[in-house]
């Protein structure tokens, strides 16, 4: 194949914390691969963080040395001079509104970019309105990292069930969780089981939204929308985190053999309406699968 | 949508028992969601069993008047006649050497046919030169319902996760030595546990090919012919069914939270050879999860 023959694509990264560094890693590690089976090429061309400012150019750079690249005006002045093909959002989640995000998203679908987010707020606030800007330019528009990140969900039920449809959902949704209650079933303090938490790189520094079950929600609520195809609100799910629970308690419910888990559940309703709930439950020990899909086929 | 958009689509079943019953009765039940949401309608032209003969007519005909329908002199006449769009076919599986099912699949693709089997055995022994036909003609050959029924293991790798490289894979592959197992941790006997398999439509008459393993051999040497892109024959993994298991072991196992369930293995090599094997082991009860994509038909 001539070097003529790929194509190759310009790549912008809103947000470069964990996530995006190592997306970038996984890009660097597979580019072979991308040229010689897919034909793909990429370079970057701007990066955004709170601590780097909007860097981007007209050519492409090298991510060691994005504190020389010019800090543009804002978002639309990088955008605009990064021109990228692809976009991969990864900033942090604002749970209530989904922006600025959602503004973000929108302006690159507009401007003609295949956009990727990884943030699930802007599925559950503004999925209809993204859909529709991307279906109209033609572009992309994915987001299969919002939900246990390293299993195709959402592709699963696009790509290859496309006849499936699907009437509930219920699963361990949240890492954090689990490791706090199998710390605490150790023998050891709440506190010990977030900081072990952080430790394994699941759980951020402040681990309220895990905690108090607002992450779960989120992707509840993501997976309604996609999957169920039904809009649900975060308020509409009746939530129940594990604060409550003392090492004692979980111990003790691991000893008989029906532990406690943060157990995400949805069911949509013979009026079509979706009934969910995220809160504490004791699932017998071949029961924890983490996570389980429920498929009915009509 | 007016008629004349529909694509109508001739549907031969080559082999009508459980698997092609239950086929035809979803596509029934699901004809009005093909219409509307797929413009897809379809019409059934041929169906083959050993009871029935090989029923082939130019014009549709329904399965209850099947054995009116002119009892063609064999696949050829019968594949000429039905000139299906579409072809089905779920015939018995020939472990040793996938024939006369190789055949069929074959000329069914050179005759320009969407060809669907639900035999194991063509992947096995076939996989290349089939797809090489299906490329050629620019026609569907698909083999999904070949391993794990009720979940798409090939389509997930092949449309979700392009990009990844799949190393090996473990899981429980088989029901029936699950059910007996089960039966004679819960204090019966073996002979008990294959007629509860039975009872359950997971066994055939002759249970042999599951308890020896010969079933979850040929599942492995698909996956990994398809998944791993390595192929593997069936005399090349290693082999040791359920019959040397007793009530007493097993559920002196079971006691112990360690149960035996018949595991199946594969592991890519560093020299790119597989090793494979089928084998009863005793995992912890928290790894019983059976094959972890955790879905659930209800």
């Amino acid at each position: 194949m001539l070097t003529a023959d790929y194509k190759r694509y310009r790549v912008a990264f809103l947000g470069f914390g964990n996530v995006g560094r190592a997306l970038a890693r996984l890009l660097v590690a597979k580019s072979t691969e991308l040229r010689e089976h897919y034909g793909i090429e990429w370079e970057i061309t701007g990066v955004a963080t709170r601590r780097m400012g909007w860097r981007a150019s007209g050519e492409a750079f090298d991510l060691v040395t994005a504190d020389r690249i010019p800090n543009q005006n804002g978002f639309a002045q990088w955008l605009a001079t990064a021109r990228p093909d692809v976009l991969f959002e990864t900033t942090s989640l604002n749970p209530e509104t989904g922006q600025p995000a959602i503004d973000y998203l929108k302006a690159s679908l507009q401007a003609g970019t295949h956009t990727i987010t990884a943030n699930k707020a802007p599925i559950v606030y503004a999925y209809d309105e993204l859909n529709a800007i991307a279906n109209a330019q033609r572009k992309a528009f994915f987001f299969e990292a919002t939900v246990l990140d390293s299993a195709p969900v959402f592709s699963l039920f696009r790509e290859t069930l496309p006849g499936v449809k699907v009437r509930g959902f219920s699963g361990v949704f949240n890492s954090t969780t689990n490791v706090i209650l199998e710390t605490m079933e150790a023998g050891r303090s709440f506190a010990e089981g977030v900081k072990m938490a952080q430790e394994l790189g699941v759980a951020e520094t402040d681990p309220t939204h895990d905690v108090e079950g607002w992450d779960s929600i989120m992707k509840i609520c993501a997976v309604s929308r996609v999957i169920l195809r039904r809009p649900l609100l975060p308020s509409e799910v009746r939530r129940e985190g594990i604060r409550e629970l003392d090492p004692e308690t979980v111990q003790a419910a691991r000893t008989e053999g029906r532990p406690y888990k943060l157990l995400s559940r949805a069911t949509v309703n013979p009026d079509g309406s979706v009934s969910a709930s995220v809160r504490p439950e004791r699932r017998p020990l071949t029961c924890v699968p983490p996570w389980t899909v429920g498929i009915k086929l009509t």
